[in-house]
């Protein structure tokens, strides 16, 4: 049996202003910087621990992880970073809020945009100064590879390479794994994990900050799942996030 | 022809308390954590930018790339986390102040243990709990490959295989690295490079928290190196890292 631990990064300052983030490269707000301790602190107190941890190459995800190694006295763990693990690419929303979004296209294209399986949001226009194609960190990838936008659907395409070549592998040969991400790429293991349908995923809320415990038998298929910490803050945790887009929020 | 960047962790606890350090895994101070910062501003300000950095798996050097990447924007970056860039153990001398132990054994057996090219200190009791036997970071290893103590030239044959296996070919493949390490994993990259005596290298002093940065031909041989940032501040932390360990001091 494997433990696999699942992270979403902490509050970054754009979860604050409830701008769509994306691949926008923002960082964490101190009460980030404090859940990412606080989910080092939990997964000591389980008796975690770990040999390998992915995060994305996005600072909010890599932040959260240096909390929680820190917090674990596991500074010297090994890193991938890999840019499949990546939020979702938000096109053209990214950077706009997202109350005034609504405000401007509706609740009911904003809640197809964000809840939709496969209708990505406008995309960036390719001479667009927000695209990602100059980043040094993508410097190595094909520019087809490098999105203009995503639906989660493609988010998914994107995640379940990394998870079939490299996650999944590491797993198998008995490396104890912690996965620092973001909502979408989240969604898109735990759909693959738990067999989620396209409908059913779009409506998973993951709360920020919060260690989420995935026990697997030998073909990683889930036995169980659960998060650690305060159950009650977690839900609410989860609901807030679910409310997150309304322009009446 | 390549650049290389070498730097020495920030000020630690112990640096400030006077303590023979070596595996023993002390945190930074305010100030080196300031260090490492402003060391991530003067490689920015020089326009210099890496593709892969190699830490010692020793927290106070990975504090230290964490800052000075962090202030890089290049939190992202590969990082290899090597055991064998470690601090020269130091035997059963660790944990001890510098000051104390020059005063009960004397300041030239304390200098001979220092500044020896190939003495070294008491070895660590196998039983020990000062040990790194236990530790994870080292559960990969062969028990005999776990030091109890060494002298300079142990850990040049240490580090060796590191710069000959990993770092030198990553450079050669066009890679930019820096690399976060220890006083004397430190010396024994620069004897290395400059080939430099046995003799000679014992009395080189790297300050901390300061990048030096190498320039080196197609077959990895220095054509220059020299220290960023203030000359007059360097050679007062040079001559401070050469006074540790004086009973007077």
């Amino acid at each position: 049996m494997y433990k696999l631990v699942l992270m979403r990064h902490g509050e970054s300052t754009w979860n604050l202003a409830n701008r769509f983030t994306g691949w926008v490269d923002v960082d964490l707000t101190d009460k980030g910087i404090a859940e990412a301790k606080q989910a080092g602190q939990l997964l000591k107190a389980a008796g975690l621990t770990f040999d390998l941890a992915y995060t994305s190459v996005l600072k909010r995800a890599i932040r959260t992880l240096w909390g929680t190694l820190d917090e674990m006295d596991l500074m010297w763990l090994p890193v991938k970073h890999d840019w499949r693990l990546n939020e979702r690419h938000y096109g053209a929303l990214q950077g706009l809020n997202k109350a005034e979004t609504a405000a401007q296209y509706g609740d009911d294209q904003v809640k197809i945009w964000r809840r939709s399986y496969d209708t990505p949001p406008p995309e960036l226009d390719a001479n667009d100064p927000r695209t990602s194609y100059d980043d040094p960190r993508y410097a190595h990838l094909e520019r087809q590879q490098i999105p203009l936008t995503e639906c989660l659907k493609d988010t998914v395409d994107r995640v379940t390479p990394a998870w079939n070549d490299s996650i999944a592998p590491a797993i198998k040969s008995g490396k104890r794994v912690i996965i620092s991400a973001h909502g979408n790429s989240l969604r898109a293991l735990i759909k693959m994990l738990d067999n989620i349908s396209d409908t059913d995923i779009v409506g998973l809320n993951i709360p920020n900050g919060q260690p989420l415990v995935y026990e697997l038998d030998a073909n990683l298929k889930p036995i169980k799942s659960y998060y650690l910490g305060n159950q009650t803050a977690i839900a609410s945790a989860m609901s807030a996030v679910a409310n997150q887009g309304e322009s009446k929020a």
